[in-house]
C-alpha cells in the first residue's frame, strides 16, 4: 500500500467503531480513484442535532480528501410511511412536507458538508419500481437474515408484531446503494445491519459491495442516553447561541473526552480543570454553527447568568405542565414547597427570578415557551430549570 | 336457519375437514343470496389429477345450488417467479406459457366444474399494483403469523433460509379474495393457513371476511403419499382410458374406502369384495372423463392384459434407467438376476413379453416412453412394471 493510502486510510478510520469487511477501505483508497460514500437521511426529522454532526463530519473528511458523499433523501419511504411498530397507522408524510424537510436537512447538513463534493438524490427516484422488481429485491433476502438484527430479535422473542413492510424497508435502503454504485456506506453503530444487508443486496445486483463505517452514538446533554430530539438532551445546530453553549455547559464532566473525540478536532487534556475543557468545547461549537462574534456572546451571556447571577452551572430539572399559558404561583407551590399565597406574595416582592432577571411585570399566567429552558430562582438559592416534557412540541 | 339452508349447509360440508369460523357456511347460506366461491389456481402445474378433482367436485356442489364460483389463475404469481426454496433461481414461465397453461387447466377443470357458473379472473389484473399498494397489504400481517404457517415454522426451525419474497406470496393470494369479494374459499387442507390469512387480509381492507372450507387430500395409488405428478403416483384427468383404468386397479384396497368418500357419489360398501369395488370404481372415473364406451373398452383392455393373459393385478415396480432407448437385454439382466446372455436368448425365443404380447420383433433397443408404465414379463411368473424415475419428463 502506498503511504498516502495508509495514511489517508488511517485517519478516515479514526473513532470508527466498524469498518467492514477488514481492510476493504485501505484496498479502496489504494486504486487512487475518488470514492461514493453514501449517507441516507430519514426526511421525517430533519433538524440535526450534534449527533448526527459526528457522522457528517466523518463525511466531511472524506470530501477534503477527494471523495464524493452522495445524500440519500428517503423521500420515498417517507411518502409510503413509517413502517415501525409504534405508528402503523399514522398518515404519510405529503410530498409538500418531504419537500420542506429535505430542504431544512440540506441547509443545516452544509453547515458541516462540503456543497462541491456532495451529491444530493432522492430515493424515490429508483424505489417507485415496477411490482416485479420489487419481487427480485424481496428475494435477496431471507426471513433469518433480517430477524438477527437486534432490534427485530428482541421485539420478535417478546411477541410484539413486526410488519412484513418493516422486513422490506432494509431491503429497499439496500437498494439506495445498487442504484448510486456506493463505494462506501457511513452510520451510527445502530446501523451496521443495514449497512451490511446492502452488501448483499448489491451482490445479488451484480455490482461490487460497499465497505461500512460506523460512527459511535453521541450522548445525549445528560450523559446517559443518546442524543436525540426526542429524549430532549439534544443540541440542536440551528440552536441560538446562548442556547447552545448553556446546553454544552451542562454536559457531565465525564462524557466530555467522548465530546472532544466525537465533536472537535483538538484532543481532549485530562489535566485541564474540567470547567475549562467544557467551555472552550462550548465555545468552539458555538463558533462551529455562529462565527466567533456569537460564540463571544453566548459565553458572555452564560457568565452574566451564572457568574455574576449566582446561577449554578447545573441546575435542577422539572417538567413544565401541559397547560399553556403556565400559571406562574401554581408552577411555584407545586415545585417550591410552597403554598401558592406565599408564591404570589414572593412575586410581587421581586423574590422570583427568570433566567437571572427578577420577574417584576406583574404577569401572573406566562407562555410555555418563554418558560422552556428557563432557570426560575426563588430567593438566593433554590433554582429549577423547567422543560416541556419530552414529545410535547 | 330455514330448512333448505340447513340441508344445504350439510350437504356442502360433507367430507370437508375445516369450515371456518363455525358455522359461518350455515349463516352465510341462510342469507339467500349466491356465493362467490373462490379457487386458487397455480398456472405452473396445468395438469389436473384427481387429487384436484375432490376440491373441484366440491366448487361444483356449489355451483349446482345456485352458487358461483371464481376461478383464479395465478398469472401474476406465475410471472414473477415460484418464490420457493428450491426454485429461488428459477426463470419466469413466460406469458404465452401461462396463457398454455391456463387454457389447459379450464379444459380440464370444465370436465368438472359448470361453465356457466364460473369466473374466472387472473390476478394479473389487480395483483400489479403501486408500490404503495404493496406497502400497505405488506402492512396487513406480521413475521410471527407468517412464521407459523407449518412449512415456514418447519423451515425456520431447521435453519433453511426463507426468501421476504416468499413471505408476500400468501398476502398476494390473499388480496385476491378482496379483489374478487369472495364469500367462501375453498382449497385442501394445506391450504388452511394461506386461506384463513385472507380473512385477515380481508378486514384490513374493510371487506367482509370469507368463511373457507378444506378438504381431505387425495392419496396417490401407492396408498401413502398425497396424489403428485412428482411423486408419479397420480391419474390425470386426460390419461388415456386404459391408463386410467389400470392405474385405479392398483390402487391399495384400504384407501379404497377414502377413494369413494372424495371421488365419487355412490358409498363404498365393506361387504363387497375388494377388488369388485375397486372394478366399480375405475369404471365409474373412466366414464365421468372419457365416456361409458371408453371405459368398456378400458375395462376390456385391463381384463385382457391381466386376466385372460395372467398379468397379476398387482405388479412389482421397477424404475427404468435414464437411458433412452433403454437397452433390453441390459434392463432385463439388472432386474430379473439373469447374465445379458440368456436374457438376449430369452427374447429371441420369444421367451419375454411386455404388455402381455412376446417381444418378438428383433429390437433390442426400445423407446423409453414405450417402456414407461409397461409390464414385462419373463417366462410365465415373473414380472415387474417400469416406471420412468419420478422427476424425470
Amino acid at each position: 500500500m502506498t503511504d498516502s493510502a495508509a495514511s489517508d486510510a488511517r485517519f478516515l478510520l479514526r473513532n470508527a467503531v466498524d469498518a467492514l469487511p477488514e481492510d476493504a477501505l485501505e484496498q479502496q483508497l489504494e486504486r487512487g480513484r475518488p470514492l461514493r460514500v453514501k449517507l441516507g437521511i430519514d426526511p421525517t426529522a430533519p433538524d440535526i442535532h450534534l449527533g448526527h454532526t459526528v457522522v457528517l463530519r466523518k463525511l466531511r473528511e472524506f470530501q477534503d480528501r477527494g471523495h464524493t458523499v452522495v445524500l440519500i433523501i428517503g423521500d420515498y419511504t417517507g411518502r409510503v410511511g413509517d413502517p415501525s411498530e409504534r405508528s402503523a397507522s399514522r398518515p404519510m408524510l405529503d410530498p409538500e412536507e418531504i419537500d420542506r424537510n429535505a430542504e431544512t436537512f440540506q441547509r443545516q447538513a452544509f453547515t458541516v458538508l462540503d456543497r462541491e463534493r456532495t451529491e444530493v438524490r432522492r430515493n424515490g427516484e429508483w424505489l417507485d419500481m415496477e411490482m416485479e422488481q420489487l419481487f427480485r429485491l424481496a428475494r435477496t433476502a431471507t426471513v433469518a437474515q433480517l430477524l438477527e438484527r437486534d432490534d427485530f430479535a428482541k421485539r420478535y422473542a417478546e411477541g410484539r408484531p413486526i410488519s412484513i413492510l418493516e422486513l422490506l424497508y432494509p431491503l429497499l435502503q439496500g437498494y439506495d446503494s445498487v442504484a448510486v454504485r456506493a463505494d462506501v456506506e457511513l452510520g451510527g453503530t445502530d446501523q451496521k445491519f443495514n449497512l451490511l444487508l446492502a452488501r448483499d443486496v448489491q451482490q445479488a445486483y451484480d455490482v461490487e459491495p460497499q465497505s461500512i463505517l460506523t460512527m459511535p452514538i453521541l450522548p445525549g446533554i445528560d450523559g446517559v442516553k443518546r442524543m436525540a430530539k426526542s429524549e430532549g438532551n439534544y443540541v440542536g445546530v440551528t440552536d441560538p447561541p446562548e442556547e447552545m453553549f448553556g446546553k454544552l455547559m451542562r454536559v457531565p464532566d465525564d462524557v466530555m473526552p467522548t465530546y472532544y473525540d466525537l465533536l472537535l478536532d483538538e484532543p481532549f487534556d485530562p489535566a485541564r480543570p474540567a470547567v475549562e475543557s467544557k467551555r472552550a468545547l462550548a465555545r468552539a461549537i458555538c463558533a462551529r454553527f455562529h462565527g466567533e462574534a456569537a460564540a463571544d456572546a453566548a459565553e458572555a451571556h452564560f457568565d452574566r447568568l451564572h457568574v455574576e447571577r449566582a446561577v449554578p452551572d447545573e441546575v435542577e430539572e422539572a417538567a413544565l405542565p401541559a397547560e399553556d399559558p403556565v400559571h406562574l404561583p401554581a408552577l411555584i407551590a407545586d415545585n417550591f414547597g410552597v403554598s401558592r399565597a406565599e408564591a404570589r406574595r414572593l412575586l410581587a416582592q421581586g423574590g422570583v427570578k427568570i433566567d437571572g432577571e427578577p420577574w417584576s411585570n406583574g404577569e401572573l399566567d406566562v407562555a410555555a415557551e418563554r418558560l422552556d429552558g428557563a432557570v426560575l430562582q426563588l430567593g438566593k438559592r433554590r433554582f429549577k430549570r423547567f422543560r416541556r416534557a419530552a414529545g410535547a412540541a
